[in-house]
């Protein structure tokens, strides 16, 4: 058991987030009294910003907190992943940052992705015989890489929590505070 | 045997191409006699044109010639398929896009894809067992999807040509001309 009100959570992203799907779990869970930090790639470190992506264009910056080089995920209780077409089309070719997947996965730590977001799960090879949702354009390479795809606004496979696009937020935001609450997920199956 | 001059090739793409990906290719077929129609869906009719990426941003315009629900594939001998981050993920999404994929796979004819719009021959089934490219991001989603993928700016598997990114436009370009001069080709392997 965590209390949300003790929780470290790490959001990470870099340019072209879907704006919601960051700064609404961002807001919320603060809001709850965690405590939320944002990383991003070091090319991003210069400016101290990301910038996010609004429908159509680009829209409002997050300041960043910290470089995926100097992320340590035991200092953490989850992991998010905000979408966007952009933004985990750029992380996939970060060593790092798919390490840090890795790492909150293998030690039982809430990992939440929504939209786009869970192509990161997929490159981290954390999908297979996972039950999970995603963006629909992406249905197909969830179900490639092994994944029990439903169309559903969360699902949660042993705190591996996914959604689909910014109308889930509020069902994900909810989710990610109670899997935290319930703290390390225990008997992750493991990948073949 | 096509002559390229008598070749009809059409190029499927909507908002968010990556700007050389569409351009060059039109550029170098029209200079070689053929003949270049862009597709789009019918959300894109009304403006008569469609807007590229370049690098960071939005860039320039295309005109589009027809909508997608009225191609005929019967009508082209080959098909290209801009990348960029947006445009193939949203014509993923597009039931008709995914079916002039297939159609024009399964009648033998030149199929181009570079960049992220690999995703649309995953989309359509088609690269189970081909020799194939992508984008180094979607690399894992190729595989997924059972294509043999490599590293090389351009691989052609029986007339289905891929490449990386802008920097193998010359090669992607070059290699759709010799294959459409080819003709038609047979003996593709079908998805199991």
């Amino acid at each position: 058991m965590t209390d949300i009100k003790q929780a470290r959570i790490l959001i990470m992203s870099t340019d072209g987030f879907e704006q919601s799907e960051l700064m609404v779990p961002q807001e919320k869970l603060t809001a709850a009294g965690a405590t939320v930090e944002v990383a991003a790639p070091k090319s991003r470190m210069k400016s101290g910003k990301i910038y996010g992506w609004d429908k159509d264009d680009w829209g409002k910056t997050v300041s960043v907190d910290k470089d995926l080089e100097d992320v340590d995920p035991a200092e953490y209780d989850a992991l998010i992943l905000p979408g966007g077409q952009m933004n985990p089309d750029k992380l996939r070719l970060e060593p790092k940052a798919i390490e840090i997947v890795k790492a909150f996965y293998a030690a039982g730590k809430t990992v939440a992705a929504i939209c786009h977001a869970p192509w990161l799960l997929i490159e981290a090879g954390v999908i297979k015989g996972r039950q999970c949702t995603s963006y629909a354009s992406i249905k197909t390479d969830m179900i490639n890489a092994g994944g029990e795809w439903r169309d559903e606004a969360v699902v949660t496979d042993k705190g591996l929590i996914t959604s689909r696009n910014p109308g889930d937020l509020d069902a994900f935001s909810a989710k990610i505070i109670e899997e935290i609450e319930e703290g390390v997920h225990a008997g992750r199956r493991q990948a073949a």
